[in-house]
């Protein structure tokens, strides 16, 4: 099992429109084969300056390579993701 | 459901017996109440340099608050945590 997990923080004021759309596009990466428990998560530490995480969980690294040359998650990082995140940090987790 | 998460690199060796008995210790927040899907992970992306992760999660910020105050996490941060960090990130996450 690999846990993909992005921490980001959104160009978007709290609340508003634009954030609410790029979360919602962001659910199409579900349809993506081979990711399974996809969450969308507030992140809530003061400790550091994200503000939102995803994560997903891939049975092994051929499915967690396949995700990031899929077409939907290709278009979805250079139409949103680029232009709309100010920040960002990958962790990826497997179990020790 | 409050998922803390910490990601963290130790100043041991990769492999030595002085991880080993870090993590091992480790096993002792497990212990905590209120601590529910306790893991140890090996942190795997080249794009950040830790090593390791823990994740638990809390039903509620009361029982998150009353780990960071209970004695074997504070134990835990004196002895182990402060003395054998090099470097960690914490991150909260809640469900959106």
């Amino acid at each position: 099992m690999i846990r993909h997990t992005v921490a980001f923080r959104l160009k978007h004021a709290a609340g508003s429109v634009e954030e609410k759309a790029f979360l919602d596009e962001a659910l199409t990466l579900k349809q993506i084969p081979g990711v399974r428990n996809f969450e969308q998560l507030r992140q809530t530490s003061p400790k550091n300056d994200f503000t939102f995480g995803f994560s997903m969980e891939f049975d092994d690294q051929a499915g967690c390579d396949a995700y990031n040359v899929h077409p939907l998650h290709v278009a979805f990082v250079r139409n949103r993701w680029i232009p709309e995140v100010a920040d960002f940090l990958e962790i990826d987790y497997t179990k020790l």
